[in-house]
C-alpha cells in the first residue's frame, strides 16, 4: 500500500494465565482487532493501515491501540470503542478523549 | 514509558518455506531486531521504543523496519544498516536514504 494518512498499531501479546502483567490478548485485543479491521472494510478506508504487535508497554492498560503519526495511546480498549475512534480521530482529526492513555503511561 | 521521540517497528512475520509472498522472518527479520534492541541499550536511547510486529504490506522488500513518526518505510535492511539507521535518522535527523523502500511500496 502507499504510505497510510493513519496507521492503527494493536498490541496483540499473549501471556500465559496468570502472569503478573497480564496481556492485551488477555483483555480482549483480538476482538479489538477484528471491530478495527471490519470497520476498515465498511467504510473503504483505503489511506488507514492496521497492524497487529507485540507488546507496546502500558499492560494495565491493555487492550492498547497505538495510532500514529499523532502517536497517541489508547487504553482499555473495547470494541465499543472502535467506531468512536474511527470516527473522531481518524476521520474527525480530534482524538477520543475517553480513551486516551494517561500521561504516566505514554 | 512514556511518549518516545522515535517509535522502530519491525515486521517479525514468519510464512511456510516456498510461501510465494516470502516473509520478513525468512529475510533475517530475528538479526535485524536484535541488532536494533542492542543498539539501544549500548546507546541508552531511552527515548526511542522498539516493538515487533506482524506483516507491514511490502513482503519483498523484507526486513521491513517502518519508523514513526516521520513515516519512514526502510527495505531490504540487514544488521549491519542499524548502526547507520541509528546515526542518521534517529540521532542525527536525516533518513538513511540507502534503505528507504521506494515510493511504489511505501
Amino acid at each position: 500500500m502507499p504510505k497510510p494518512d493513519h496507521h492503527i498499531f494493536i498490541c496483540m501479546q499473549k501471556r500465559p494465565p496468570g502472569h503478573p502483567r497480564g496481556s492485551c490478548g488477555e483483555r480482549g485485543s483480538e476482538a479489538v482487532f477484528n471491530a478495527f479491521s471490519q470497520q476498515l472494510i465498511q467504510r473503504n478506508l483505503q489511506n488507514v493501515a492496521l497492524t497487529q504487535t507485540g507488546c507496546l508497554g502500558p499492560c494495565q492498560a491493555g487492550a492498547n491501540v497505538l495510532v500514529y503519526p499523532s502517536g497517541v495511546m489508547y487504553g482499555w480498549v473495547e470494541p465499543d470503542d472502535v467506531p468512536k475512534i474511527i470516527e473522531q480521530h481518524i476521520l474527525g482529526g480530534e482524538v477520543y478523549a475517553d480513551k486516551v492513555a494517561p500521561a504516566e503511561l505514554w
